[in-house]
């Protein structure tokens, strides 16, 4: 656990002169006086009814992150239920399989979270069902690449159901005992919840903070608000995405790393009134990259769904490679799936699920995004080749090569 | 050795109509008349006096490859000393260790394949000894990023004699028996040469093509030679290096593979006057990758040497991290270098060393090259993030972000 904080109250405090509190929620802002209340809480976020305080501020920051969406079922807020979003949810539900000693568990979501905790409670012994709304899980990608991971999870031993919901959680004695779905009742001694986040912007949309995109806080590429002195970063607010030239919401630790830098730089600007130079986020491409057993997954840009919403006129190609030399030991296979638009090849987006060393090969498509690269371009790329690591062409240019053809 | 062979001669003449011709050797271009006087030739390349012909031409492809740089000493010729180059080479040196039991090896050469067959002949169990006359291997890197790499080659069990080189080979019988360097006497029962390749460009020269950079065959982007109607790809040929915006000579099995694309296209394109659309060779920014035991190895772009050469204004940094978030497990050391130019803050080069998963990153500063992209926006890229792959900041981009400061 220790580990994974990256800097402590006391480090900040120390080492940075940030008066960093834990333990204290905001439950108020007053745009118009330019104050914010702020409440003594518990370990895990209980109010503790103790005296709270109004805290002045010249600039305000909303880093509220986002909250993880849970099912509007009974049942839902039984004991034996988790939803990782936190670090002190993460160490709730290890504490839970280290002293429960729980034999079933059910995994409601086959998102990133599903993924790795199905990942991680097959590892710890427990069996392990998944249930997922949709025809396939992993549906940032397009479902013919979401059925491979459908797949490998099955291989890795998660049972997996696929296009059902949970309708209610069976509860006895206030702990959850199954998860009821709309075709079965799957007996559990924990359930986690994955079924993704939404900005926890709620404190923000009282003040009168304006949201945009799917409820996160609307932001200029400065990361300032409609309100003047007022700005967001994170997983709380929106983000420019470069591909679909549209405001979008990312909750991923990267763009949220971006954000509080460009925050952070034009608040600090702006405090001092130094004439600094501002900082503008880049914008994101949508590029994420996981993992279960030995299967790696990745994406960026915009899957088809995304790029038929928009109305765009593209073409795809899927192609199946190695990871190495075919000859080479150790070569696993890769599917690699490509977008472009027609008439100008600009690339829209990409796919990779394969074996060691094809997801990270993700990040050529998303610099190729952001440089605006056509498919024609990508084919041409002095990309690194040697057995141990590609084919002469690498698997993401075969697939570039492919979408030529048919822009 | 037989998944080594991408097409056989049957498969060129039965499926693709190629009148493919092994064991022949072409020794003299008449360009005046369009014609190849061919000798047939033994295995080992050797002339067999047997009955020559002339082959007549409309277009003619020189691909006639690298030969291996032999050091210009007493005894290079002994049996027992082995240059790689060919499959055939390959073969042989393979059936010398199989068949002779050798238990001391010489390496003479600290590149890619001097690297590949010490980890090779350290795999078979023989004692290897490697000589290298720079301070460091590697030389395609700077010396800094080339310690790292003298280091593992060290840990991995290599006896590694930096600053020296072979005066004089001793024989015995005919046969190799130590390698005599300016400063000791290493016994060798097999010696591996691996002091770089030259194009073979003899046929050509002798034809009265010209050739340009390091003595390839001078190309323009369509691959064609000076001579009208005469073409040179691959090994034998310049590339066009987009960062230096010069001829280089890069024999690499990627680029060989591009130029064969690009200059069949264009002499099918001729020879049947389709007036179809002509190919245009990419242009190379030097990219190349490989590994000794567990150590990843990659560089693009210009190395600082190149750099000061071409009197470019530059600034550079090089960052430690790991391969994967700090508290995964299985995390390694990862080593970035990156050059830029200042004022632009183009993006020049970059230099990877580091455990599993380091050295495929490259390919985000090649696609970078490609693209023009400076230091500062491959600090904004979206780049894939997840503990199994990555710190929130990829390496690449921590190493970019440190050039920007001083660009």
């Amino acid at each position: 656990v220790e580990r994974l904080i990256a800097r402590t109250p006391e480090v900040l405090r120390e080492r940075y002169d940030i008066d960093a509190r834990v333990l204290y929620e905001a439950v108020e802002v007053d745009l118009a006086r330019q104050r914010v209340r702020v409440c003594p809480v518990g370990e895990k976020g209980d109010a503790l009814g103790r005296e709270c305080v109004w805290e002045a501020f010249d600039q305000l920051l909303f880093a509220t992150g986002a909250l993880p969406v849970y099912p509007d079922v009974p049942g839902v807020s039984a004991r034996g239920i988790y939803a990782l979003s936190t670090l002190q949810s993460g160490i709730e539900v290890r504490s839970a399989v280290d002293g429960e000693m729980p034999r079933r568990a059910v995994i409601v979501g086959g998102g990133y979270i599903g993924l790795e905790m199905a990942e991680a409670l097959i590892a710890r012994g427990l069996d392990v069902s998944l249930v997922e709304k949709m025809p396939q899980v992993m549906n940032t990608l397009d479902p013919d690449m979401g059925s491979l991971v459908s797949s490998a999870l099955r291989e890795f031993g998660v049972h997996l159901y696929l296009e059902e919901s949970p309708v209610a959680f069976a509860v006895d004695g206030g702990r959850v005992r199954a998860v009821i779905t709309d075709r079965r009742t799957l007996p559990a001694d924990l359930v986690v919840l994955g079924i993704g986040v939404r900005p926890n912007t709620a404190l923000a949309a009282e003040a009168g903070v304006p949201l945009g995109v799917r409820g996160a806080i609307r932001v200029d590429r400065q990361l300032r608000t409609p309100v003047d002195g007022v700005w967001a970063a994170g997983d709380c607010a929106e983000s420019w995405h470069l591909v679909s030239r549209r405001p979008a919401h990312v909750a991923l630790g990267t763009v949220a790393n971006k954000h509080g830098r460009v925050a952070g730089i034009n608040i600090a600007t702006r405090s001092q009134g130094s004439g600094g130079e501002e900082a503008l986020f880049p914008g994101v491409v949508g590029t994420a990259i996981t993992k279960v057993g030995a299967l790696e997954i990745a994406r960026t840009g915009l899957q088809e769904a995304e790029i038929k919403a928009l109305g765009l006129d593209y073409a795809s190609a899927q192609i199946e490679s190695r990871t190495r030399a075919g000859y080479y030991p150790g070569a696993s296979r890769i599917t690699v799936k490509v977008y472009a638009e027609k008439g100008s090849g600009r690339l829209l987006g990409g796919q990779i699920v394969g074996g060691e060393g094809a997801a990270k090969r993700i990040d050529v498509l998303a610099t190729a995004l952001h440089a605006g690269l056509t498919v024609g371009e990508i084919v041409d790329l002095d990309l690194s080749y040697a057995p141990p690591y590609s084919s002469v062409w690498d698997p993401v240019a075969i697939a570039a090569r492919q979408v030529v053809r048919l822009v």
